[in-house]
């Protein structure tokens, strides 16, 4: 294979890297859908992998859905996908508190519904989610009740977020032992035509500011969202390929683990942008230049048909 | 005067420090007040400094009163002190918006009702305060009716602060030529017993993260709250005094500014935090060390008195 980094995938090249590899991870939003819109060839690529006898598996930050919600969505988008190969934050996080930190005690969450069912279905019990509207003055929300069994803060996505959470989650974190994890640090979820709506980094950087201390974050680019994958499939990393559409989760998540990595294009990050990385001589940007990358990932399909 | 830093200002001293300026600027919760009320000795200080001759002037950070609500409180703590010599950051970012940004435009405002007023009396138009609840799915966030005349985004501190309200100002934000302003960074709201709840720095950190924009911040440490003070008082700085108990924000401010800093230890920053910037070595730090220290405003009572 070529030694250089950020090459363009075509031709030959594509069989010789997926002849490379026994497992594929695949990003989601930007890498095989668009919001609610299946990238167009991405199911018959996802599928045909799986028949030339790849495994395949789903790397998602995104904390809003459950594995079942997000398999649900890829048998609708045509993927022939089992709850079992999605690793989304939502799982991940209620994973990491249960086998990394053996969590003993509630969550104080800010976060989905989803999060609140995936840390129920590990049997960890959570205090609850939906709108937590302010009331009193500020002597009232320095000693608001608190769940003396909450031994954890944990932040995800919450479209509910408040003043009123954010002091909760203060008040806990300011408490002797009790642990602090995000699920992700992504500051915006980008939406159709370059619109945005601001992501879980941005309530976790507020929880933060107020807590004084960092949350340990589950999502990618840490290497736990691989180690879940790897434990529960026995991954060979040196025979696997991370694909996904941003340089700082994605292709970070891929280096850090010592993955091939392949950038494409139909999401947020550009070949600029990995240039850029590349050409700045800053070693921890050196993480974040893929090994490849593809317009789409259709460009996989003549490979994978011939 | 003693040309070492940090020195405990007793006996003699106290006279020839005051002696030695016109104009002293106080910092309020933690220094006049706690909570509400008054640190004992407090008001006959600042009454007897203006019996003297001394101009006295109010720096506070918080956002959350107006001036005239100032004045009141501290009225009925027995202080004698008229609006015009207090300097909060709800008139400050009012007078910021007017006179340095020379703002033409509607401010869209996460604040309280007292930055509405201060935003009112200079004649500058805002969005309105209070809850502003989440509706509808992402795609609804992301297209959220925008008022064409709003061309600023100021964020102080705001009880009703909300995911939709931080939705709302990065939609502002990233439109072009949005002035982005917050009243100040302090990260925690300090109460009695140790207790606090976070403070207006959490909330525009959120709005910083979503916006990948830093704001302009008018409280202290920036230099534009004594600007305000000098220009309406004609202080002069080689013969004023800042009186504070943070290092990060009142002394910093006092550094910033070439003014006398005395720390007072009633509230937030010890001895020990002012003695570790100084053996810091860290050029940046040193700023942060005050001249003199007291254990209350209260010790300046006597040489005032005789």
């Amino acid at each position: 294979m070529s030694g250089s980094k950020c090459t363009r995938l075509s031709g030959a090249l594509v069989k010789q890297l997926l002849d490379s590899v026994d497992s594929v991870l695949f990003d989601c939003d930007g890498v095989i859908w668009r919001g609610d819109q299946a990238i167009p060839g991405a199911p018959q690529v996802i599928n045909l992998l799986k028949e030339n006898g790849k495994k395949v598996f789903f790397v998602t930050n995104n904390s809003s859905k459950t594995r079942k919600m997000y398999a649900d969505k890829m048998s609708m988008l045509g993927f022939d996908v089992k709850e079992e190969e999605v690793f989304g934050t939502a799982y991940c996080s209620a994973m990491y508190l249960k086998t990394v930190c053996k969590l003993e005690g509630k969550v104080y969450l800010i976060g989905s519904n989803a999060m609140k069912q995936e840390l129920e279905a590990v049997g960890i019990q959570q205090t609850g989610v939906g709108p937590d509207h302010i009331s009193g003055k500020q002597a009232d929300w320095a000693n608001v009740p608190l769940d003396p069994e909450v031994k954890a803060v944990v932040v995800g996505f919450d479209e509910h977020f408040s003043y009123m959470k954010l002091n909760r989650a203060l008040q806990y974190l300011t408490q002797q032992g009790c642990l602090f994890v995000g699920t992700n640090r992504d500051t915006r979820l980008p939406l159709e035509g370059g619109k945005a709506v601001p992501g879980t980094g941005c309530l976790l950087q507020a929880v933060e500011t107020a807590a004084q201390r960092q949350a340990q974050t589950v999502g990618k680019p840490n290497h736990f969202m691989f180690d879940c994958v790897a434990s529960q499939f026995g991954v060979d990393r040196d025979r696997c390929l991370m694909v996904g559409d941003r340089l700082d989760t994605d292709i970070m998540l891929g280096s850090n683990c010592g993955l091939k990595t392949l950038l494409t294009l139909t999401g947020v990050s550009t070949v600029a942008d990995a240039e850029a990385h590349q050409k700045s001589g800053c070693a921890e940007r050196q993480g974040m230049v893929p090994d490849y990358y593809v317009e789409s990932i259709a460009d996989l399909l003549p490979a994978l048909q011939g």
